[in-house]
C-alpha cells in the first residue's frame, strides 16, 4: 500500500478564528499615510470601505472570531484538501517530500473566495447593499460576484478591457453568479469618460479599473468598494488556509521546512504562512518563501517605500515595496501577479527578515506547471505554477544534498480557465522576460518627492 | 453551530473493489449480437479492446479487485466528498434533505476519470502503448488524455468537429496532457475521407468520431480503442462513487430514500446507483431515478431493442433502449446526454423494474442549476443539472407531502467549460424542445430487420 496521500478534515476542523499577525510584529507595521506624509485615520477610509471592516485593518488583536454565517458560507467547500504530491516527487527523484494545500476546490476555483465571503458579509451587516470591484483575469470578480449573490448583494465588476475582450468565459462565470461586469475604462464613471476621450481604444489597466471601482462606490446610494488582496484584512481572512494546514501537517505527523507561495498583491502568499511566521518569530526554524515573476519584480528589485496602489495615486500611500506606481509588467499570462506593489503585511515581514523573496521566469514555471499536470493530474494556474517551480528548486536542492526536505506549497488555483497561456507555451509562442535596470529605474522616478517610511 | 455539511473519506475508505451489478441481476443480461443474432463471443472484440477488459466485460463475478497502481492515481483525488445541500434545501423551502456526492473534483471535472484510469491501466498491462477515442463535448478526451498520460500511453482524440470549433479549451487541456485532438471527420481514416469527400462541411457527429477511432486503433499498431460509457466494464469502473456514497451516508447516519443521476450513455448514473439497486435486489425500499432530456428520451420514449452503437453499424448490436441509431438529438448544451442509446446494464434494470426514468426540458435543468450556483456556490455542468432538476422536483413533492425525503445525487461535473450555454440561456436564447412522435417513429424505421431481445 503506498503511503498516504492527503489529509482531510472535517466542518468541524474548520478554523472558528482568523490569525492577525498585527499582534506579533517585531516591530509595528507603519500607518498608511497622504501626500504631506501625516497617517491616514480610520474615518478617511469610511466613504470607502465599512466601518467593521476598517476596523479589521487596523486591529492589533491576535485572533478575530470567524461569524457564524461566514462559516456556514465557508464550509460549502472549506476545509480543503492537503495533499501530498507523490507523483511529482517521484518524477522530480528528489528525497523531498511535496504537500500542498490545495485551494482550487472552491467553486471559484481559487482562494479568493476566502475573503469574497466575509467582505460581503460584513458590508452587508453594514447595511450596504451594493459592492464595486475591479478585476484583472478575473479570479477576483468572480469570487466577490459569488459572495455577493450568496448575501444578497448587488456586485458590480470593472474589469480590465483587454481581459474582458480575451476572456470572455470569465464574465459568463460573474454572470451566473448575477454580477454586472462592464470593461474598463467604461462610459459610467468620470475616470473611465476621460480615459476614452484621450484614448478611446485603450486596453484599460488594473489601476484604471481601481478608479472607476472606487469613484463608482463613493458616488452611489449605498455601495462600498471590495478589494481582492493587498490590505490587511484581506490578507488575514486567508489565514484560514494556513491555519488548516498546519493541522493537516500535524496530522501527517510532519512540520514543513519550507513553506512557499506565490505573490502578486500578497494574500495567498499570506494566507498559507502567516501562521508559520507567527511560529518563526516564537522560535521555529523555518524557511519561507514567496515567489514572483521575474517580469513583475517587486520585493526582490523595487525599493521599500510609500507609494500609491493605483497609477492616477487615489488611495493613500502605502508603506510597501513597490516598482513605482506607474510600473506596467509586460504581458504575462500570471495576471494575478502583475501588480506593481505588494501588501504591507507581506513587504514588512520581508524588512523583518522572517521571509525570503525569489523572482522564477515564466518558462521554468509553465514546465514545472507542466510536469505537474503529467504527474498529479490537476492543471494549475499560472500564478500558482510559481509556487510549483520554487517546490521544484528547493526538491532539486533536497536531492544534491541527499536531505529530506519537507516542502509545503499552497496550490492556490486551478488553471482551466487560462488554457490559453498552456497553449502559447506549448507551440513555443512564450518567452521569458527580465526587467532592464533602466526601465525599473524610469519607473522608480514616480517615487520622488513622496514621503520615506521610517527606518526599522 | 449549523448541522454537519459534508462527509470526507481518508485514501483508506476509498474502495479496494468495483462492484459488478452482473452477479445479482434477476435475469442475466442479453448478449451483444450479430445481424444474424448471433451473439459475439470476446473474441470478436480483441482487435478492439485488451482482453483483460474483455474479461471484465463479460465477468459475472460479484467483487473485482481494483489494481493498486489504479488505486495509486485514482487516490489522486478520491474518494470525493459528499456535501449536504443546505443553502439550495433552504431556497427551495423543502423539508427534504438534499445530499450531493461531488465528481467535479477530479482534475478534468467529471465522473469521467474513474473509467480512464483503469481502461488506460490495463491496456498498458496488456502492452497495448497507444489509444484512440472519439469525444463530443469534451469531457472524455479530457479524461483519456490525462490517464493516458499517467500511464506512459500515446493518446489520439477524434473530436466531432462542431465541438472542435466551438469548445477550443478542450482541446487546451487535451493537450496539456499530452494528448493529439483532431477535428472529426479527418482525412487520416478511410471513414473521414468518405464522409469528406461527400460533404467536406459536415459539422461531423459522434457516430462518425467513433467510426474513425475504431477504424484507427484496429489499423495501427499497438493501438486499441476505449470507449468512456455505455459498456459494462465502463459501468463497473464508475461504482466507485456509489460504494464511497453508502459509506458516506451512513456516517450521516442516514440512508437515501430516493437516488438520483443523470443519463447519457449511463457510466455517471450506473456509478452512483448500482451499489443502491444491489440494496434493492436484496430488499431495501428505494427509488432510483435515471434523468434524461426531454430532447433525447431515450428511456422514456424508446423500445427496447437490439441496436447498434453508431450510425455506420460498425458495432455489435447491443440490447438497449434506443431511438434508432440514425437519431441525431437537437443541439442542447447538455452534449454528455445526447446519445440515442443506453448502455445495457441500465437499459437492463429499468426493464427489471428496479429503477425509473423521468425526461426533464432543458430550460427547468438551466433554471435548478442557477439556483444551486446562487446558493452552494459551484456551477454545475449541464448533465449534472438534469440530476439536480430531478432532485428538486422530489423535494418539492416532499414539500407538499409534509415528509422529509432523504435524497442522493451525483454532481458529475463542473460547468467551467460549459458557459456557454449558462449565457444563452441568461440571455433567453435557450428553448425547450419535445421530439415530435412522428420524427420519433422515422428514426426508428432503422431498427426493422433486426434481431429482436429475448423477453424477460
Amino acid at each position: 500500500m503506498s503511503a498516504q496521500s492527503k489529509v482531510v478534515l472535517s466542518d468541524n476542523d474548520m478554523p472558528r478564528q482568523w490569525y492577525n499577525i498585527q499582534a506579533d510584529l517585531p516591530h509595528p507595521l507603519p500607518p498608511p499615510v497622504g501626500k504631506d506624509g501625516k497617517p491616514i485615520g480610520p474615518d478617511a477610509l469610511a466613504p470607502v470601505f465599512p466601518m467593521n471592516l476598517i476596523e479589521q485593518e487596523v486591529s492589533t488583536q491576535r485572533w478575530i472570531d470567524i461569524p457564524e454565517e461566514v462559516i456556514e458560507k465557508l464550509l460549502l467547500w472549506r476545509p480543503s484538501p492537503l495533499y501530498r504530491a507523490h507523483q511529482f516527487e517521484k518524477a522530480l527523484g528528489t528525497p523531498a517530500k511535496i504537500y500542498y494545500k490545495n485551494e482550487g476546490v472552491s467553486p471559484a476555483g481559487s482562494h479568493k473566495p476566502n475573503t469574497a465571503i466575509p467582505q460581503a458579509y460584513y458590508n452587508r451587516e453594514f447595511g450596504i447593499q451594493r459592492l464595486t470591484t475591479e478585476t484583472g483575469a478575473g479570479q477576483w470578480g468572480c469570487a466577490l460576484a459569488m459572495a455577493c449573490k450568496l448575501f444578497g448583494l448587488i456586485c458590480k465588476v470593472y474589469m480590465v478591457r483587454i481581459s474582458f475582450d480575451q476572456k470572455p468565459f470569465r464574465k459568463m462565470m460573474m454572470n451566473v453568479w448575477g454580477a454586472e461586469c462592464v470593461a474598463s475604462p467604461s462610459n459610467l464613471t468620470q475616470a473611465g469618460r476621460a480615459i476614452l476621450a484621450k484614448t478611446p481604444d485603450t486596453p484599460g489597466s488594473l489601476a484604471i479599473a481601481i478608479s472607476e471601482a472606487i469613484e463608482d462606490a463613493v458616488t452611489s446610494k449605498n455601495t462600498r468598494y471590495s478589494l481582492g488582496s493587498v490590505l490587511n484584512h484581506v490578507l488575514m481572512h486567508q489565514t484560514v488556509v494556513g491555519l488548516e494546514a498546519q493541522k493537516q501537517m500535524k496530522m501527517m505527523g510532519e512540520y514543513p521546512d519550507v513553506v512557499i507561495g506565490c505573490v502578486g498583491g500578497g494574500s495567498n502568499f499570506a494566507g498559507i504562512s502567516f501562521p508559520f511566521v507567527c511560529d518563526k518569530i516564537h522560535g521555529k526554524n523555518i524557511k519561507i518563501v514567496a515567489v514572483e515573476p521575474t517580469a513583475c519584480p517587486t520585493l526582490t528589485r523595487g525599493p521599500f517605500v510609500y507609494d500609491s496602489g493605483d497609477v492616477a495615486m487615489m488611495t493613500p500611500l502605502l508603506p510597501m515595496y513597490s516598482l513605482g506606481h506607474g510600473f506596467v509588467p509586460q504581458p504575462i499570462h500570471a495576471g494575478g501577479l502583475r501588480y506593481h506593489g505588494m501588501a504591507p503585511l507581506v513587504s514588512h515581514v520581508l524588512r523583518e527578515g522572517l521571509i525570503e523573496a525569489v523572482a522564477i521566469p515564466q518558462l521554468e514555471c509553465y514546465k514545472s506547471a507542466v510536469l505537474w499536470a503529467h504527474t498529479e493530474g490537476f492543471i494549475p494556474a499560472p500564478e500558482t505554477s510559481h509556487a510549483i517551480a520554487a517546490a521544484a528548486r528547493e526538491a532539486k536542492q533536497a536531492q544534491e544534498e541527499g536531505k529530506e526536505r519537507i516542502i509545503l506549497l499552497n496550490w492556490s488555483g486551478h488553471g482551466l480557465m487560462d488554457l490559453t497561456g498552456y497553449e502559447a507555451y506549448m507551440n513555443g509562442k512564450l518567452s521569458d522576460y527580465q526587467l532592464p535596470d533602466n526601465d525599473l529605474q524610469a519607473s522608480l522616478k514616480a517615487l520622488e518627492g513622496l514621503p520615506v517610511p521610517p527606518k526599522l
